[in-house]
């Protein structure tokens, strides 16, 4: 079994085991006590600080740990929303952050707070220019991730640090998914971070605080971790969340490179190995380990089925695997393909064979899904046309008679695209084809693929149900 | 070591460590993903739930696994006041809740809602019929621990239950001393209680949320835990709770009796070792491992200090070990004396050679420390006197020549009240002493001390600085 889903939750690290097993006879007690466990429990938290406070690059009292990343960036957003509550009550944030940010400003919003959400290009990154220009001078607070969950895009932190710093305003950062491979550079005010995404243990977030800055922790008061976290410190899980940010930061150099040779392999090879791919995400500025693609006429939990099979724990930000029918907000905002959508997210050591026979999989597991939906294929046999239609692709002229209508109501992710692309070869240069759908993703992946293939997508309007996509010819 | 203070923290129990250590390899993964490690995860989780289910005695989905059980007691009060927002803004809860819930009263006041704080008998425990008035048409949630986490008592928690189901109130019952015990028995509707207690890891709290009853998340949406606890699971961690609950359920009955017989011997003999003692707690309707009693004339820290060295953990419900300067609220609301205070909490398995060796180390430990502050010892020397003299109590006879003032004003508990058992022998029977004090234990220990001794406390009054208060002597 490989497991390529580190971006997800990392395996524990074994340095982590170690420590964990080995604290937990020392680290029950309460460190707030001045009995021997008290004291012992005591030195083990403050060792632990210290360590993670060097692996951050801040103060050990800047630095407290919480709960979760989830928790460390709830609280880190109210209370510094909060600590700025005279500034105003503006909040930026990129629009392709964790969801933990992204509900953290709703809540902000159902308050009556303001969001603005960022926009960022085709490769997921924000442009610091465009960030400098979200913020005025009511903002209380800016977020942005140091690199993004989904694609691994790296965003210009520094950058909109600086940007920040010159109008006032905080900024915290996201480091979930690049702490356990480097400090976050650049000025930022807070940062947020969680164990289990770099090999430590569950159950553990930090939550970093500059000096300075403004910050009213909200909640019930709680005396631990500075007030800033509440509920009876994790000891156990806080040693071996420090000693393994320090054991990976340690390989993390040679094994960022390793890395980077594997997802760009994958990067280069899956295009040429799967017709219909649309690999997403900035090529250079990225996660070592991350590498996310998007396939043409595929059902993204179909994909993951079919590769779980195959011995291959992968995830996916199309809509097919998500109970909200919505695709990722990622892939949305980055405007890509969602539909087959594959994140692949190497955890370190990842074997190198391991990756070649995900290559070698790869290319009959997505044959296999294209094959069952009747879509397509570069080289589309008459039978495969005929499932199609079998499967009730309804097309007619419509009144105007200049345009083919394809009815995909009903209808879920890919079916909608396939069923645009079955027609198309139909379609006379100059002429336009109207797809109605009601299924989500439609929104975003006709345009994808009208970019893929070189056609001209001419937009959407409102229908008696769903949505009608218009797209024309142009080859 | 003897470690007494197990409704700190209790030591990992061995069941624990074993499901902790075994769940590492399995339980990483995140449990909503559909591949072989997250369905693995998912087995754990689902499987722990239903273990804890079983020993709280509720459906499985009407419990989730919150980050601690300060965390299940906030979010369980916020969604329930929240969920039951219509109807009012009132929230009961006893004055001796544990400061989670206390806490959280007092940000839903800061909100503009209003909270009922039930008094409680000198025994700790609330009046059932006195906990119903408390109850009215806009009352959103009741609050009631099932014991107390200072003196042990347990509350009347079904009949308060019923009084609550009768008014159409729902109670939440801060389970965290007693559920390692056995079920909490009553209709109550929420519960929350702490795996750390029962000698589970840290890091795991339990919400149970009875079908039917109005509830409402707070803060950030979140779509783990059925939305009620926010943040990646923490399954060893989980597995290990549930494992250690059921482990300890197993030896309930066996070692309840066992330290129930131990805990009734320090009840019964440290008033006979130890001179001027006040065993504060119901007799009866307790906890099966805590005791625990105050020693007139002690400073709580240095107590505590000395037992330390005689190789006792313990806890102090005493203002001198407290960076809040106040006494713990629960010994203030029952009225008895908060200075020399000593928690012992016997742990499931504690030895009866360690309880005796306390017993025969106390009354040696007590007596240094009066030594040290010039007590007026049963037989008090000369040198004691001259001690205390030497130390500054300052009396003279007030402008009025009928009452005796002590200046004990900028000294601490036990000072004040030292310092009056002093002169207390100059005062001529139905004469009066007037203690000019401004440490907030003054206001407990002075009326206690008068209990204690049989003598008339007459009241309190405002002075120039901090308070006067009037004790006559009696006999």
């Amino acid at each position: 079994m490989s497991y390529f889903d580190a971006a997800s939750s990392a395996p524990l690290h074994p340095v982590a085991r170690q420590a964990l097993t080995a604290s937990l006879d020392e680290g029950w007690a309460d460190p707030a006590r001045l009995y021997r466990e008290g004291r012992r429990a005591r030195l083990l938290l403050d060792a632990a600080r210290e360590a993670a406070a060097e692996a951050v690059g801040c103060r050990p009292d800047e630095l407290v740990f919480t709960s979760s990343g989830t928790h460390a960036v709830h609280s880190g957003i109210a209370g510094a929303l909060a600590g700025r509550r005279r500034v105003g009550a503006h909040l930026a944030v990129s629009a392709v952050e964790h969801s933990s940010v992204l509900h953290a400003a709703e809540v902000h919003e159902a308050g009556g707070g303001t969001v603005t959400r960022v926009p960022v290009g085709r490769t997921g990154a924000v442009d610091p220019s465009g960030y400098a220009a979200a913020l005025r001078p009511d903002t209380a607070l800016a977020c942005l991730q140091s690199a993004n969950h989904e694609v691994g895009t790296e965003q210009p932190v520094a950058e909109v640090a600086e940007a920040c710093r010159a109008a006032g305003v905080p900024l915290l950062v996201d480091a979930a998914q690049s702490l356990g491979w480097g400090r976050v550079e650049g000025d930022w005010s807070l940062l947020a971070a969680s164990a289990h995404k770099w090999g430590g243990p569950a159950g553990v977030g930090l939550l970093v605080l500059r000096k300075g800055v403004r910050f009213a922790p909200q909640g019930p008061a709680d005396e631990r971790e500075s007030g800033r976290a509440a509920g009876f410190e994790n000891i156990p899980a806080i040693v071996a969340a420090a000693a393994s940010l320090r054991a990976v930061r340690a390989e993390a150099a040679a094994e960022a490179a390793r890395l980077r040779e594997l997802t760009d392999r994958i990067r280069a090879r899956v295009p040429s190995l799967v017709p219909d791919v649309e690999v997403v995400g900035d090529p250079e500025r990225r996660l070592p380990g991350v590498v996310t693609f998007s396939c043409l006429y595929v059902d993204g939990e179909t994909l993951l089925h079919e590769l779980d099979r195959a011995g291959f724990s992968v995830s996916s930000g199309s809509s097919c695997t998500s109970s909200t029918l919505t695709p990722s907000h990622v892939l949305k905002a980055m405007g890509v393909l969602s539909e087959g959508n594959v994140r692949v997210s190497l955890p370190p050591g990842a074997a190198e064979e391991d990756v070649e026979r995900f290559l070698s999989v790869l290319p009959g597991a997505v044959t296999a899904v294209r094959g069952k939906l009747g879509a397509p294929a570069p080289a589309a046999t008459a039978e495969a046309a005929g499932a199609a239609e079998a499967a009730g692709a309804a097309t007619v002229r419509d009144g105007s008679g200049d345009a083919l209508v394809v009815d995909s109501l009903g209808k879920r992710c890919p079916i909608p695209v396939i069923e645009l692309a079955k027609v198309f070869g139909d379609v006379p240069v100059g002429g336009t084809v109207r797809v109605l759908a009601d299924d989500e993703a439609a929104r975003l992946d006709i345009p994808a693929w009208c970019e893929m293939r070189g056609q001209e997508y001419v937009g959407e309007e409102p229908a008696d149900r769903g949505s009608a996509y218009l797209v024309r010819r142009v080859s």
